[in-house]
């Protein structure tokens, strides 16, 4: 079988479970903002790109197959997964005027194995309209079996590497981040091992896809990046990221990480330009790029209050795990505490940053063989 | 859509989830018994009667999808397709001798909403050789899309139904099951709400599956059942539940839950013979049946210490959501407790039952409309 031979993910990927105070469930409105910016673009996608007459919809009384890649514990995924099988349905209307409607969806929620899939499911339950199935499994790998999906949708995940690249944690390497916990854009070597780990990730994110999607079938994918020509660390995430490592730097300071511990952590994270997708997707050969472009939102239209409460609960919701993994519990409950701190000495000068990062929207037809 | 309108199932009706000594993972080896003895049935009914011809198997490279209903959290549901899927490819060589394997395998993996999910994939990993998926929901109701399944298995659980017969916890009617929390087969009222109870939960179960089931797909249904003629209260089975009937007795007199809180207690579980099976399968009319058999098992040749302790933990790991539920975690405890000190007692008594009951295996094929 030509199944993914992929490590699984470390269990520091998933994202918090449960759905308590702290969860990710409680804690993703950013993540919640990036959908809602994009569902007009999906719809618009759809109704242009998707030809449901190709795809056999005409004839057949076929189930019709979605998936979410990284799908986390909701409830992001389900707005998501619902916004696309609305503006599918609606397509189908504006192509068959006078047919039956579809037959029916059928919903693969992914997520690496260690994801709280039980959170999902309860969730999942309550409003289910159809027919649903939990997926666990890293994506840097085949999940499903051969031509079997007609739309693939993914937020908000593959700006996450599946791995930190090697050469950035050895002290013998030109591309060593001594002293960053981030691909900040300072240093060449280190940006060029976390481009080439994206890329390699990316790609195999794209020929698992390839596999799974029918000839005529679109995928989203929406993801962190850069404007072109601006650096991690000149963008407000940049700086949130280079806030939490200072927090980390104060730790070893204070003697309660060792040196090493520090040197050997960085974050599994590339956000890359338009520019650099671009040739990725040219490059795998399985997809026609029928749109790029960024998302805006406008979440951060509140007050500072609440803009540092999200930005400290929304960071420990995803970051917690990785750190916990790598520091240990107590050391990540301080590091949190102290940024929640930091952050809120800091807050304007990362609010005010003169660069922001920009959410890719990447619409992908898979191309007929 | 036709999607199932049934309510979901309650909590309780989950297996005690996790990997812990109490957790059902680590107490079903009576189960495991069950789909050990079933192995070389299955392997049969496979070869003898799974035509891969006429499924289309010879010219596609279709995927084979398997789906495993109440499969609960391990390991035992891993045992059961993978011995599926060795039959399947042994079939697929036997049939196309010289032509290419088969392409792969796809696995549902079916529980309700509140099965521990979390720890079936995480089980599962370790040595995946075939796409997985779970799949939450009562599988009294439509789980998958239209003709999509070729092979469905369910091992021991549709002898639970989706709920206690009302009529049998109702003081006004005939049926009150007054002094008994189980269908001992005593009073023909009782067995009458319980049998219309089995006959209707088992019958949408059919319907369902039949839709889902292509045409000429197999299903295997593994279930337990009382001989012809034989009480449940003269079975060892029947023995074993009254004897945790009385341990809630003892829980009344000692004045610990009232009355009414073990009037209104009784397990939804019902031991059918074959003849009733045959009949509901026969007027649902989706399948015809290619074997009706009882297993034979052997894992009760151990010590008395050992078969005392498998009933306890066994049992624990089984209904101590139910008693939970209905009686608070207190009182379960208590119950079991008391349980472990009658059971052995009177462990003579039930081990040496004059009648056991048995464990039907069914092989169904889907008719082709």
């Amino acid at each position: 079988m030509a199944m993914g031979e992929i490590k699984e993910l470390p269990k520091s990927w998933a994202m918090l479970g449960g759905d308590g105070p702290e969860s990710y469930t409680q804690n993703s409105s950013y993540q919640k903002g990036v959908v809602d910016a994009s569902m007009e673009m999906v719809d618009d996608g759809i109704m242009e790109k998707l030809d449901l007459k190709s795809l056999g919809f005409e004839s057949t009384n076929d189930t019709f197959r979605i998936a979410d890649f990284g799908c986390s514990v909701g409830p992001n995924t389900f707005f998501a997964v619902e916004n696309i099988m609305k503006a599918v349905e609606h397509k189908h209307h504006a192509q068959f005027n006078n047919s039956a409607p579809l037959s029916g969806f059928q919903v693969f929620f992914n997520d690496v194995t260690t994801n709280d899939f039980n959170t999902l499911f309860k969730a999942l339950h309550s409003n289910e309209k159809y027919f649903s199935a939990g997926v666990p499994g890293t994506f840097f790998g085949r999940l499903l079996p051969r031509s079997t999906l007609h739309f693939a949708h993914s937020s908000y995940c593959l700006h996450w590497l599946s791995k930190v690249p090697t050469e950035v944690l050895d002290s013998e390497s030109p591309a060593w981040n001594k002293g960053s916990i981030q691909c900040d854009g300072l240093k060449k070597e280190v940006t060029k091992a976390y481009s080439a780990q994206f890329q390699s990730d990316m790609s195999t994110f794209l020929e698992a896809r390839g596999q799974e999607i029918v000839g005529g079938g679109l995928m989203v994918i929406i993801t962190g990046g850069l404007p072109d020509g601006v650096l991690m660390s000149q963008a407000g995430i940049g700086m949130y990221y280079d806030l939490l490592g200072s927090c980390l730097i104060d730790m070893a300071e204070l003697g309660v990480i060792s040196e090493e511990q520090l040197d050997s952590f960085n974050l599994p994270l590339y956000y890359s330009s338009s520019k650099e997708i671009e040739e990725i997707i040219k490059a795998n050969g399985n997809f026609s790029i029928e749109r790029m472009d960024s998302l805006s939102h406008n979440i951060w239209k509140t007050s500072r209050e609440t803009k540092i409460k999200v930005s400290v609960t929304g960071g420990r919701a995803v970051f917690q795990g990785l750190l916990e993994d790598h520091f240990g519990r107590e050391v990540a409950e301080k590091t949190f505490e102290n940024f929640e701190t930091k952050l809120d000495e800091n807050f304007s000068i990362i609010d005010g940053a003169a660069h922001e990062h920009i959410d890719h929207f990447i619409l992908l037809k898979r191309n007929v063989n």
